[in-house]
């Protein structure tokens, strides 16, 4: 009998593999889901792509097909229009978060800001559009018996919505240069970054007709790994160069942002993320070994260095 | 037997009543559709009430339930969460316009403009909350049998999307101190102002499970509406002061914007505005008597002075 942990070291040689198989699926579903940078206006077109396809990580939509996985669901196509609608908000929040009425941000993805290319206007327009794009998106989901359209976008609109995405953006804003405790900083981090990385998994989850005792693990799952996820990019911003991140590195700093380490040094942000992993990694064993991917990714990325 | 003409007389009478009662119902359906100011973080929720409960003609939402009505649907509440979603759509792409890297408008409803009430930043995330929050609303609304909620959903999406509302604003951007043509400046006007009044009539037949004999007229009768309502908007600029208006009158000429009697001159705006007043009209023959109120609207859009 083969054991839970020999499947899991002999998929993990082929973690980066999977990642790599998955990002390519994403990325030409990515540039399929926005119109062509010549359909008029064209400017609008070229700066929705400029930022969407400007490559990242693309965590979301990966955790999206891996829930998916997790939950029995083999066929990765059924899950793209969800997979590109969170990246499609996520990366609006970027372009907006990066104005100069905001973050003031240069640099993302390792380029230039859509505002410094397109200008504000066309910035916070590009933004509009991706976010009212990830609406259409989420039009073109098959769903699954237990979960109508109608509730994968109640649930997408309420995450992204002004009591999660926004309330953490609306948050961080306030909290500029103001002394916060630990608890202000969670409030902004499961708003700013949390939010989004459970929609991610849960539309997943619920386009393969997840149970609900599978829908509960993905989600306590995501809770923890999204808050873990954004220490560590408190941490990051710290300790690594702008080259390394591909954004303007030690800006929180700067802007005396609310972050983990400002509030409780970098020791106990590493510990903090740390603890966080393992409860997510403990969220998973509801779900068998199809849930191997997520425990991989969810180890890589307590590790990564950007 | 009455006339048709007379039962539009005896029905003309009540008008205004007829509006009245609407808004009323409208301006409470909106008050409920948004967070109260006292939800956490309340700056958020504050600038979406602010700009949203601001009053206005409440045209969109309106023309939802009297188009709901032109197709036999008598119970005005079923329409309610669309009616409101695209009103809050409205009042996002206002906020958004009236920023400083757009129009840079400190006027608006009588009001100042959000970023000057709140600031920049806020203003660009209330803007974003509206337009998500709408499309939440669009999960609450009951489909009927023809038209399910893909079908609703996918509509709001390419009517406020970056080839419709967002083309039209940022084609507006591009044109300003070009010299255009009547073309150029049809295109804007279709963008910025009559595909959303289309969706609104659209997303009211659609709930009350219109014929598509009965969807094409309310689409023809809102095609011609929403760009004579925009022509006359641009009339009024001219002729009108800021007071009467509730925002800044003669800032069309300023900038130089697209509009109609900058192109063709102020007299034939006129003809033109009450050519497609005529040609909407004309639409509503397929309806019937049902459709009395829209043919009310219309005539009244046409001999507005604000």
């Amino acid at each position: 009998m083969t054991s839970r942990k020999a499947i899991r070291s002999q998929h993990a040689d082929g973690l980066s593999a999977y990642l790599e198989k998955q990002r390519n699926l994403i990325e030409k579903a990515l540039s399929k889901a926005v119109p062509a940078a010549s359909v008029r206006p064209a400017t609008i077109h070229a700066a929705m792509r400029y930022s969407l396809l400007a490559g990242g990580k693309r965590l979301r939509p990966i955790l999206t097909l891996a829930a998916a996985e997790a939950c029995g669901l083999t066929e990765p196509t059924r899950v793209l229009p969800a997979a590109c609608a969170v990246e499609l908000i996520h990366t609006y929040s970027l372009i907006h978060d990066d104005l100069p009425c905001m973050d003031d941000d240069d640099l993302r993805r390792g380029r230039p800001t859509s505002h410094k290319v397109y200008g504000e206007g066309v910035a916070v327009l590009a933004g509009d559009a991706l976010l009212t794009r990830a609406f259409g998106l989420i039009a073109e989901i098959t769903p699954a018996k237990r979960y109508p359209l109608a509730v994968l976008l109640e649930e997408t609109a309420k995450a992204a919505g002004s009591r999660q995405l926004i309330a953490g953006q609306v948050a961080d804003i306030e909290a500029e240069g103001r002394k916060l405790s630990i608890a202000d900083v969670r409030f902004i981090h499961e708003g700013k970054t949390a939010a989004m990385i459970v929609l991610s998994l849960r539309l997943g989850a619920m386009i393969a007709n997840a149970t609900p005792r599978e829908l509960k693990a993905v989600t306590q799952f995501g809770q923890a790994l999204g808050l873990a996820f954004q220490i560590i990019d408190d941490i990051l911003d710290v300790t690594q160069s702008s080259e390394q991140l591909g954004k303007s590195a030690g800006k929180d700093l700067k802007a005396s942002k609310a972050t983990y380490p400002a509030v409780i040094g970098l020791e106990s942000s590493h510990k903090e993320a740390n603890r966080l992993t393992q409860k997510a990694l403990g969220a998973l064993k509801e779900l068998g070994f199809q849930s191997v991917r997520l425990h991989q990714i969810a180890e890589r990325l307590m590790i990564r260095e950007s």
